[in-house]
């Protein structure tokens, strides 16, 4: 019995042409997403943390709809001010966060409407050439869209894990196994570096101002940690050894019982682990992902290196090209490297896999927020969580840059995250 | 935009003919409740208390099959012999109840269609007369089913009270008001008196054995408590004052901060309630529900009476017709009386609200469960749970007796719970 | 090294002559308790359930300054008002019940100034021979304080079980280990019988008014179950078949990880469990205690048998002479039965364990708590708790009847609590 | 009645002359602050982040006896490895914190004799010169004693800040108010600098390596922020605008409702707050204390101003002599600053209270734990802590340096935290 619509949520890159272009290819994307969803898999909330689907397409509307049109346009509906405001306490209410799960209406098409209303509001707006300061607004809102393309994925991700059936979000896989590659050590000089985003392009607050840092000699690992290096660690007793884990890290792995990264099962003698195409065998060449910041801590101190800095990890990935595995590939899995990788530099810095570093997420010195509303998107969260750098095999190709600051609470695993290993 | 299909949710009144017949009624009825609701609303889960009415749906269709049919047709899905459990221990794994809002799958589509593949089987076991042993499971799972029907509408109740927009399930209101009745108490004498279910109807196993007890004379009121007495007792400080409470009610009062019955909320100066048609204001004249054991104990104290016992109640009401105000009528909430009453018979005994008694769930003396899982339906909740008697607004009009045991727990409010009062 | 004061707690038996002398040896009584315990053991609070000793010997003096002495004597400190209030609403706030455990201040030595004060005022108000209304409230307060010696050694028990070092708080043990008896069965023919207390001596309110109830015939064993006899339990599965439980009994069982009654420990093969002479081997001919309401219930069903009624109990109990191993024998543990037991009539009934029946703590027929704070005592706690009968090794003598009345939720485990089976 | 021992806790300076002479000096010093204290004081703990004194008697006591005596003295109680384990995993099982305030035994007068036992032990070890690896041990041990001196004056604060009598742990009170200093900026002119310890002294592993860092040019406040400061925040609704907190700190102002620093009461229209002296009004000119991470930045963000990083505050202290209000003074509460202070320089940068600064707890550049046990003792917190920097009020003098690195959760209000503004 069909229910949901056929086809693929294969995502077409986004154009690097006009902001007009980009606004339609950005919100294409996301219904492009949508695809293989029924109504009821929109609607739930497996978690505090995640958010189902059809809160992500509103909110990202929401977006444009508050902070771009305005006044300009007539409210599609005004109770949605308070019911898809995420956190920005200036816009005033918010429905409360763990309570997203709650709203079987508006319902799914509703929602969708939703989306047209703004989207038909929205090119003429474009037409207009928008002066600086809202072209601004735009672009930090396509910016946020795609954020929540990755979070659509990786929520339904753990929704369908909560379902006994194990649903698969897409049937592609088995995807070709690749042989292994050994991580080689890359050196690198340090001194006085910069980092931070400087120059023309879009960036989000958090990332700049660029700014010096003096970083001593290091070596950074020419690949990520694989499952089958992180199988090693299992094997060894990594998760029954409290001498390799941080305090905060090993109390987790009592309290809830951690035993291998998130999604994994042990079924028989062999670990399996839950994808967007279903339940497979762990493939032990492609990179980890699922792991907190605490088992990537710990898996570190096992392999006798460390995790990089954030500012090690951009030095290193300064001026690499911004290819790799990413939403577009429809993989939506981390894949072992097929090319050959150039050779004195980090290989799939992009894509693939988050990686974590050892940096708190804190603002670079001389950091100041936007003001207003805009202002609370990236600086009040500086606090608690760990710097991710590179992208993730659900990150929009377009979406990433060296100068890139992903965060996470050292707990959390449901996103694509994995590591890198540096030492020196 | 239409997303839900139109009509009402007209239930049909179940015919006292064959139990093919009242097979096909019964089920029929659940669809009924269905009409108003899009597959969203039927996925989510509000409260753990509550279920998704996919899931009732999915549930009472789950004992048919395997019960009923068990081996003489093919499973739909075997999945669902856990996924559907509610809680036979002796039948297996269950999915567990706090995660029945975390499967989008199988989709309202899906659950419909293993309704009617149960459908489809049932009428060719039901045409061969089933032996007595057979019958008897059949029936049970028609009751069953109509129990279901009543937490369908009152669990989507909860749902819609935790959505801002306040969704009404069914658009039919204002019912026209009537004016108030002052209730009289009806004298009995007490003495050595026979409650519990015996003859050929069907009953519960918690209804027997018919058993005598001794009643000391008392004396019931002809009428449930309405709104109006209620607001009385909140004006006169009831939920600030801890002598009325029990110790348990006391401490239920200030952890969840009540201030007034479940769906409740003032605006201005006035009271409103949520209801199945959406928001109203409190009408004076109906029996209060949704109210807690120990808000109807506080009530009853406050009003210096007491709740009756489950006996006293049921001789009361012993030889009284079973007409009232129930699901069939499409009210969906309690009324006031609009016939006159009898004159020294108890009125609204059946129907609008379920009525709290002062007796805790427990077994009748000679009480045994029957064997094998069916066992399982009533025996193991005797404890920690208070009787409810005479049926609600939601419970369909040919599902009550005068020896019918509702139960709950002593601070549950979102059933149709009301109270009548007792003393002597 | 000696810190604690020597010598056991040996409490003598409370004269039956005047209450001038009784009130002077039920004090002595409860100070006689405190003789093996050190001013750390008083302060500590172990679990929201249990108080700290200190606590225990500074409310029962509260008390009868308070509604004794009242205005009749100066406050000795006007903050023990509130401090030592346990649950009077009435008589205004009190400090919370769960940090009862935060005060290290007043000390042991200021409490037990405390105590000589108010046993210096009493005995001149006792002199001048008090009217009916106060002897009332002397008395009660006479058997409030009885009820709190039981508490004060079964809440150093528990807290004695926390210390990994499993201290002693007597050191008496090994008691001479006895042979077993078989249960058998005492027919009792039931029809209208009286319950409750009447007559010239005290009872607590919840004891009356003595009212008719019908009971059917039934049989009542003649001995408590012993620990062997819940060691075979034990050993058929009984904490790992859901068959044999409540439903809220396999909830409690799952959730608490209970494989065995409360201070139970397994050492290589063979159970221990903590007593107050320290950790012990299991002696199996004694009465089974420190057993749930659950665990009670399951085992009389694993036994295809059931827990008496309170009825049915007190009127097997009625006329039995009211001897057995209570406080004042020092054993402070159940013991095996040493005489042989009368024929026809049930053994053990008083003292060793209480026991268990079937029935929740609710209002007898009739039943009016007394006006003012004193009302407080029993009447609103009727609710959620189940009715133990019989008193045990750690109740006073002279405080035990057999229309005695107590009470707990039926998750608790760490009172002397054990089961007679019934039948029929 | 007196039940403690008479007498001020007054400690005495630590010589700075041989090991021996400094070991009897530091263990001295603990004990004088057991002065005021009843063996009831003593043993109660009174949230699970704080321990009870007396457990901080024997930890430290513990620590000698683990890993200087080891096996070279007989072990005064076996059961005491595990007891007074903190959270070495190394030396193996502990006893849970959370329940350090179960043990009423032993009691404070067998944990007095430990220390006596150690204490005689140790003296001959120390006379035959030990090699260095044992020094470096020792050392460390009388460091992490003077650690816990400061921890059991604010977890006793803590505990009888629970108690509704609001005892004194010592009743000096008042102390002489001075006059107000406003805070001048301090420039700074950054660059490469070079922080951590470096040189002969003792210091903990966590300060070093030394290393260098980059910093713009900034600003310091030349003196902490003062309470009447804060009150201008409050008075300008701190407490109440979101846009002021960072997420997380927004989070625990509505969870905890916070209206002001730990310890703050109003009474009528003026604040007061509970310190070792007990209930006091607030004195403006004091440096605030008792504030989160959360509460400082906040604060700092109302004040157009930020905290300084953990480098800015080590840069600007280098150098400074390392005077100020410590525990020997006695006032055990912080104190406006009486002498003239230096032009250039901060003033009360030691002492009074430890100012939170930006830096999360992370390690430096190169840092690597010690093997064994004591590795523990610092490298598996650097997660989700923020640094501060200084020493308080209950310091002890010899234990503070410019390279000492505190850190505590950023929810942590209980120690005499405070900050020190920062700009540029």
């Amino acid at each position: 019995m069909r229910i949901r619509k056929s086809g693929s949520p294969r995502v077409d890159p986004v154009p690097a042409a006009g902001i007009a272009e980009r606004y339609l290819a950005v919100r294409r994307a996301t219904m492009a997403l949508a695809r293989p969803l029924s109504a009821e898999d929109c609607a739930l909330q497996s978690m505090p943390d995640a958010s189902p689907a059809k809160w992500h397409f509103a909110h990202t509307t929401w977006f444009f709809e508050t902070f771009v049109l305005a006044g300009r346009a007539p409210a599609f509906d005004p109770a949605y001010r308070v019911l898809f405001n995420s956190y920005y306490e200036s816009v005033g209410e918010k429905h409360p966060r763990a309570e997203r799960g709650m709203l079987s209406r508006p319902g799914l098409e509703e929602v969708l409407a939703y989306r047209r209303h703004v989207d038909e509001a929205m090119p003429e707006l474009l037409a207009r050439e928008p002066d600086a300061t809202l072209a601004a607004v735009i672009e930090l809102g396509l910016h946020h869209e795609q954020q929540h393309q990755e979070l659509i994925l990786t929520d339904i991700k753990h929704l369908f894990s909560r379902n006994p059936a194990k649903p698969a979000y897409q049937k592609q896989w088995p995807l070709t196994p690749i042989r292994a590659r050994k991580a080689r050590w890359l050196p690198f000089a340090g001194g006085l570096c910069e980092i931070g985003h400087a120059g023309p392009g879009f960036a989000f607050d958090n990332e700049g101002p660029r700014h010096r840092v003096w970083l001593e000699p290091y070596e950074i690992a020419s690949h990520p940690v694989t499952h089958g290096d992180f199988l090693d660690f299992i094997d060894d007793g990594g998760y029954r050894r409290p001498e390799l884990w941080l305090s905060a890290g090993w109390d987790a792995v009592r309290a809830r019982g951690w035993q291998a990264p998130e999604y994994w099962e042990r079924i028989g003698s062999e670990w399996h682990t839950f994808t967007l195409h279903g339940r497979v065998a762990i493939d032990r060449n492609t990179p980890i992902c699922h792991v907190s910041f605490f088992e990537a801590e710990a898996y570190a101190r096992w392999a006798k290196a460390r995790l990089p800095t954030e500012a090690e990890w951009e030095v290193a990935a300064s001026g690499l090209p911004l290819g790799g595995n990413f939403l577009e590939s429809g993989a939506l899995h981390p894949l072992a490297l097929r090319e050959d990788p150039a050779p004195a530099a980090p290989a799939q810095a992009f894509g693939d896999v988050w990686e974590w570093t050892r940096s708190d997420y804190a603002p670079y010195p001389g950091y100041r927020p936007p003001p207003g509303a805009i202002g609370e998107y990236n600086g009040k969260f500086m606090c608690g969580q760990y710097v991710l750098r590179g992208g993730s095999c659900a990150t929009p190709a377009n979406h990433i840059r060296a100068s890139y600051r992903n965060f996470f609470p050292p707990d959390a695993r449901w996103q694509f995250s994995g590591l890198r290993l540096a030492r020196g």
